[in-house]
């Protein structure tokens, strides 16, 4: 297995990073994760105008342009000759000795990629997930993906501690943000509802890409917050996210969406889901 | 210079941590930061008691007794021959792959220290430092001292970019909490007034130790939320850290706080600090 530092692949046993970067003592960094279908990139573009957008938001300089990222990924994907996976790739400041809350202008960030055999699951996101509802107690920047994960964390290991695979965040009283690692969905009455995309949630790409195909489809759309009372009164619910493209949610803490599988228009739209990677990576995708 | 890594007292240019390891990418750990004076640990105890409550709000089983610390650091501090500074450090949850959410019960944490000189600055503490006032959009758990500290860093390099010290938080419409790496506290007709320690900040030990004096010298004082006017119309105000010990604070944005310098009980409180230090540590400072 070989992964990317700071511009070269080596073997991921080589693969250590100083104990002064900032990434590790303050999580001082921002991150994507993106698909690949059949050894190509899915929405490359739109993940890197967010990393780059996030940096921006931390103050962070990027001294690379795009195309290098494109390039080193695909030595990557060659590298471990990855067919259907993902790359993690994230970009902490830097190292920066002795540690300081103030960082300095001139130093260099630190780049990082590994790759995950994943395939598709089709059966896995039509099936119906079982998720809990937990008080989004994050701070307000959740729109940076950055490295400060920590309330994603607990509240996604309440969620596996309780048999479910993801926890849905609410900010109190009962306004319904995201999910630990995914944005939530609901449809009511043949709309599509999801929260709108400000500093409550992270402005998940496959979000973006089911709200052009929600506009394609025909099917109507609101992007404004919804209630927890909305959540578990709803017809449909889905999760998105680059891993669960768009996983159907079967149960919310005691409170079972429609049959407890995927519904009609959650189908609908991860069936053009498929076309759409079809489109962006010029694939043909086997039948599932 | 030496650093400590899993136990192993090691070269600092050796000391690097996998990429995987979950400080790295969640920031899914926790620090503390303890004085040494004269080669002596101050406040080992509390910092001790502090770092294994942090852990035990994060799920993570630190598996060692506070005693193996004690017996490196004394290591450290001998080995880099260190007399009055700062030990360093941090325990995350450790290595886990493929990165996940999720973390596992059997990995083994990541504990590293460092060792910084830093001599006390008792005219620093005393001259009256600039800060500026920003919103608190931190998350909910700021009891924690984890190593999500992206909030802190963005409000600290506000600071500094208006050639301040520090910023001091506070939570809208005008609750002040806390700075961006230390605690706050203002006098008023001769009470001290701190916030108290809740999940809006961090119960710094430092902190802890001024309210035990306060109590000893017989300075009224109150634990309660106070607000942007309150502060900018204190008698006095300062912070408190590790490092900063008491320093005073001379201007909030663009007011200036007593004459912009030690106020008299900030004074009384300073010396008191420095008799603490030599009860605690056992030893005799150098007048300053």
């Amino acid at each position: 297995m070989k992964v990317l530092l700071n511009g070269q692949i080596i073997d991921r046993s080589d693969a250590k990073v100083d104990i002064e970067d900032r990434g590790y003592q303050f999580g001082d960094g921002i991150y994507e994760a993106l698909r690949v279908y059949q050894g190509k990139l899915f929405t490359f573009q739109e993940h890197m105008d967010r990393l780059y957008r996030s940096a921006k938001k931390i103050d962070l300089l990027i001294p690379y342009p795009q195309e290098m990222f494109h390039e080193w990924f695909t030595e990557l994907i060659a590298a471990n000759h990855l067919d259907t996976g993902m790359i993690y790739f994230q970009v902490s400041r830097g190292v920066q000795a002795p540690r300081n809350h103030v960082y300095l202008e001139n130093i260099t960030p630190t780049i990082m990629a590994t790759t995950m055999v994943a395939p598709r699951q089709l059966a896995e996101h039509r099936k119906g997930i079982k998720t809990i509802t937990v008080p989004d107690t994050r701070w307000l920047h959740c729109d940076i993906k950055s490295l400060n994960l920590l309330g994603n964390l607990m509240a996604t290991n309440q969620a596996a501690k309780a048999g479910a695979k993801e926890a849905i965040f609410y900010r109190l009283p009962e306004t319904v943000t995201e999910c630990s690692h995914s944005n939530v969905s609901i449809i009511k009455d043949g709309q599509l509802i999801t929260h709108p995309a400000n500093e409550y949630i992270l402005n998940g790409i496959t979000r973006q890409v089911i709200l052009k195909l929600a506009k394609k489809q025909g099917i109507p759309f609101e992007e404004r917050p919804f209630t927890l009372a909305e959540l578990k009164a709803a017809d449909e619910a889905f999760i998105s996210s680059v891993s669960a493209e768009i996983t159907a949610i079967g149960q919310i803490d005691d409170v079972t969406i429609g049959d407890g599988t995927i519904g009609p228009l959650s189908e609908q739209l991860l069936t053009a889901f498929s076309e759409e990677i079809e489109t962006d990576c010029k694939i043909t995708l086997t039948t599932d």
